[in-house]
């Protein structure tokens, strides 16, 4: 194809595949680029595609999943290897869940184990306190919120895993979009949070994935 | 004076005398109009007065008292009428201070008590869960926080009373003096809250207070 | 359902119940959570729901009441009982009132008694200064206004009881969808108003709902 | 002078002569503008000039004269022309007067007569609807207002003539310098204003005397 | 109707009757708006009504007139009295044109009469250097630009009448809906202008009005 | 002290012990803080000590060591555990340096060890693509950046292990004081990042230091 | 036309003849502006002219070609005369491609040779470095780039010709619509470029071609 | 140095050696790196040096040259190589001068000639008139201007050489520190131009530098 020339060696180099961003392309060339991912025998991840594209999408592509909540379209012609570490996905409230189910299927496709903690926003702190040993048991915290984006700084104050933070687009007036949520965790007093792009699940499942990794390849080779 | 026109009624419509604002008056500005409420006999209180400027307002007016903390300066004639209800005043973090300690020290020039809980914010949620006997108590209360500006929300799901929550430009980058702190309790998901001004710590006194004499006024007629 | 956990013990601690916030939520979600509230014979209400979605939750639902003005679903197994304190909720202009509704119909529903003082912007204040009594007698007064947004200022130098002000989006240009009522708010020369988000009508209903309800047990206690 | 070409026609043009903006000069440019008017035996008027810079102007130049509240440093070899109209200057509070000033000496340089109408801010109604006649009197009125810029919106409802608003960066917090009271006074709900830049009172002032000038010619040419 | 309360009244206080600002409002709002004119044999003029409303307002009220340039509504039982002055409405491009008509629509509504001189942007300076004699007959001048937003100081630097700058959300990307040609406005090197809001044709046409009603009693009353 | 209460399980629950933020407190509060930190023969650290703050603070605490490019005060009584991992601080220009050191520093004087690798900006690329050694074998990485901030963005292309970005306020104009930087990093088109609040060379140490830790435990947990 | 004063002579002081906005235009106004120059057999392009206007626009005027990428519209009456020089056109995404089209295929319709580097963003720099040759042979480089815009950073310190660098609204969350990769590209630590408006590829395809005739002239004249 | 790696090749790659900012460097840094360019006999130049640092700087480096108005220091060994092509740079007012020296320096000290157009900005439009030829004879115009902004969009549509736009923080209120003329510029009316950041003369001149050395070769090039 003329329009993208894939980086196939991303993997090698950054250990993840090349994803595909739907949002501002046609799915003619979505579709090109999951055959070139289909021709190579690799698998292929797709975000940010409307459920209105899929009918036309598996009709070229049968073996097309989609999930819907996520909006993530996937061909994956084997499973995932397994892969070390445990990441928990935390969520304020529900209309978070696409954002929290965005970071936690990419995960999952890439054969990370998830846990999913839901609806534990900060008005009803008790909710979250007792959830407390799950969130302990983690070695990654993705927490992603949106209106004041509070969830994370109180969670980093509790725990002691590495937390992604990822401020959501839920919210009216001066949410702005999730600016609000964003200066929030950026400003969090309590420490120990990186903050990704507003709504941008996929590139917090990309850097839990990039800890777990690591850590597992540190933890071996510590011990040598 | 021609420079101001001083409104000696509002006392009468609003329940609080008109204060002065000191930060873009002139010393002799502010002598002049200290003079005119003493003049009348009556209290005065100057917010926003920093401390190089008090040996030049004491040479002048030797019964002026001044709070460095606060930054306020008071003319009182006599001790202010004891006022109902029980206001207290919660502060995240010590830089906090001086916004909290404008709100407490005009609440008690007006003649409010002020109980004062510091340095709660919620990267320590212990700190905050040990004081909610004191939050309970409280019928109004002052929540001050800077940086993500998190700890109204978390106290607004605790407790049933009315809450004022109050930024401060504590903080540095992304808080953009003050900002990010506002929005947070603008779109907190736990409602029951109003806010003022960035480091306003006199607006939340006069609406505590308003608050404050109101619910004496209603629970009496009520009870007739 | 695994999507929310709802906060039963909110209306304990602080004195009133979850709402539903609808505008990000599935029709399928929305009913999940009114018959959530239906099963424990619990009233439920829903703000946000645009009245294309009336019908089908309706067809569930028959005893669903909807607002189509102010937006607002609800379940009520029994009236509400009657709270003390009058509550006025006063709006600049026509274009307002939606979120003026928001405000009052909330405040119904949990039983709070509201007088509504409609189209009084400050472009003629002739209309306002006529309703002065009305203004006087309220214990809290909701002022809603877009544009500009000086309706609270005005009103503020005016009575004596807190104010709640609401910045709406009415307006275009550099309203910036409700930021310059919100600035102005904030910034109001006369003090005594807390500010709530642009167009957070129930916000601003819970924050009242608060006051008046501790202004009662206030004036109770303080009488013994 | 190579740093400069003065637009010696301007006043042709436009009715008033080139004003030099003194803040971002050097002491010696402005040495050097001054008299370059001198040489022609014009007026000058420069502005935002602070009054460390006075001594080693006037030593200079003995018959500058200097306006210490406005800023204003001016050689006028004969008294201006009287021109016709009434100007008001109407201020909302005492920290606005430098930019009240700005514009009331620099129409009055040009010849101008002008009424001061000080701090009658909305926070208290009735000092302003006290001066009702004086600003029935004004052919044109400039309102200057910091904070949240209400007065401007207030006045337009209740007089005929054309308003010129001047906000200005008096506050803190979410003010932004003067953002606050800019965008208050351009999205007013009452028409009939034009706003000038934040602290703009010679632009204020100009615009004021184009329309006085105007209004002139225009009364006389339509007798005819 | 309990949803308004018309401001008749305002004609007499500012010269100008309160006109019905359609945006945010419903049909049958507009429609009964217009009725409580039509019941005091009043004009009313209604603004920002898109042209598919205009098939049932119409059928309601067969007398009303629609310009679906400027996207005005107006009923007229008689033809206004013809006002003094000279109005030009000068616009930078093509794109301009509805909301220098809302202008020029409502001046000529009101009895003004208006000089139309469009598409003469800075980018090609001889179409606007063809029109000076035009532009100097003007008493006051409407300038409508959007982009850049820099016709208004050109003009401003090369006549002596008074200048009304209406900035449009005409262009893109940084354009930020006609932010940047409103920041140019209010930043002008040239003075004599006011600035009002984004694509605010109508309070330019206010503006104008009072203005050239004022010169016309300036005039007049100079004389005697 | 009255002022603060240190959170002393904070090391217990999160792994690393509160640090004093120096920027908003006076010289007595952070005198009071350290000896509250040695009296129970604790590290301590505070962050934001400008020098001229030194002489005082080491006249009262002789043991006290300061960094003056970091502007970090430190208080060890014994040296600290050495930690597990390898973190690399890479920065992208001279000016960089003050915000990359509180990284390094603070991660020092934790135990960890850090190589530094400075003044590898974009504009010279070949600098950071002859360090392509060390960056691989980081299992951390602090990308500090300021000006358009581009540097996070390469380097997470080019590795596999996580990337902690750091905006920094250097740079002018529509750099915004660091906000171009910061919303560079948020948008880089290389996912595996998460950022930090402008200038925070602390918090992201400490992130670092959380993911270090975690790896190790990890590495060893998954070999047993 | 009266809605437009086609500026005939801006070819001959610019070089390139006025070029038809279409966004805001109605299809009957983009008909006579383009049959105002076919009446005067000159070339005519429109650009953001979306598909759907298309078959209403060819149906009047058959020779007209239309690029659906580009979303440009032309009527050529004859070939271009082709330019000196060499542009190169480089995209760092597939969905930058519209923009970067606009730049090309306006550089193409005026006679330019384009070289088009497509999908070389910095997320995988050696697909970048691997077009090294062709970059150093052009004479001018479009650099199309959206989120982050790290993209013509980079080349800026790579080659030695004149870079313009086009933000594409490209992006989601705090990309602001463009807004970020503007910022990225003036605050770039590598000189050597200029920026044009987001999603302008219009305008740099105009400056390119100013450029390339420049450096034509003075290559000639200075061999003289 | 192990602060810094000067990037020697950058000539090699770009055209022009690298440059020393000086804002955020030490006296001490500066020296080291001016020693670094003079141990290899090259010509090093530092912008943004403020005066008060010359003497130090002189007193180590004696043949340190220093432009007060652009704050430029420099060593050259030797004098530049003479370079093609006309420069002209042109500014809109006196407080501009700072801004275009930083550009006409650094160009004229890397071998460029440079004309000076000053204080021709648009509110006197005969003074930019009188002087087009000087504007047609360049073959690359910077164009400085503060405040709104609008010079090169006027210099834009008279002329036919590639335009640099450079906005400056002259101003005050809503100008926010030169983002209304960066706005805009970005915006302009009429193509042609690119911008820069705002105050950055360097990066003008360097743009302009590599357009006028590559016209050059150009030139040549196509005559063979
Ligand atoms: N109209 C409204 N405006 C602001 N907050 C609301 C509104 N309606 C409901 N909420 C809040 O949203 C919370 C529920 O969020 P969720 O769990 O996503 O349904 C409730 O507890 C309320 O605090
Ligand atoms: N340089 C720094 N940047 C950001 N946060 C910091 C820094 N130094 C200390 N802190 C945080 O500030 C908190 C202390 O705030 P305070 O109670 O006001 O001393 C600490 O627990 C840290 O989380
Ligand atoms: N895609 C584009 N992006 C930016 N400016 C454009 C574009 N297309 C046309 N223009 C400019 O818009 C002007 C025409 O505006 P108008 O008079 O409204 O048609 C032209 O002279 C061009 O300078
Ligand atoms: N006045 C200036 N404005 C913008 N960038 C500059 C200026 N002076 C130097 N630079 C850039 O800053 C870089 C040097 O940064 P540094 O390595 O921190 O000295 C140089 O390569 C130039 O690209
Ligand atoms: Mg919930
Ligand atoms: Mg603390
Ligand atoms: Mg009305
Ligand atoms: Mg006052
Ligand atoms: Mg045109
Ligand atoms: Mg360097
Ligand atoms: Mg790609
Ligand atoms: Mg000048």
């Amino acid at each position: 194809s003329d329009f993208a020339r894939i980086d196939h060696h991303r993997q090698l180099r950054t250990g993840f595949p090349e994803v595909i961003w739907g949002q501002d392309k046609t799915t003619e060339q979505i579709l090109t680029l999951f055959r070139a991912y289909a021709a190579r025998n690799q698998a292929a991840i797709a975000t940010r595609i409307e459920p209105d594209r899929i009918p036309r999408l598996q009709a070229q592509l049968p073996e097309l999943t989609y999930d819907s909540i996520a909006r993530i379209a996937a061909l994956q012609p084997q499973l995932p290897q397994p892969q070390p570490g445990r990441l928990a996905v935390v969520s304020a409230g529900t209309s978070d869940l696409p954002v929290a189910e965005e970071a936690a299927v990419v995960a999952e496709l890439w054969g990370f184990r998830v846990d999913r903690i839901r609806d534990v926003g900060v008005a009803g702190l008790h909710r979250l306190l007792a959830e407390r040993s799950r969130l302990d048991q983690a070695d990654v915290l993705i927490v992603v919120a949106g209106m004041e984006g509070a969830l994370p700084s109180v969670i980093a104050g509790l725990v002691a895993c590495p937390i992604i933070a990822v401020p959501t687009s839920v919210g009216y007036g001066a949410s702005f979009q999730g600016l609000a949520a964003l200066l929030s965790m950026l400003n969090s007093c309590a420490p120990g949070m990186g903050v990704v792009n507003i709504d941008n699940g996929f590139g917090a499942a990309q850097l839990a994935g990039r800890i777990l990794r690591r850590l597992h390849r540190l933890g071996r080779s510590d011990d040598q």
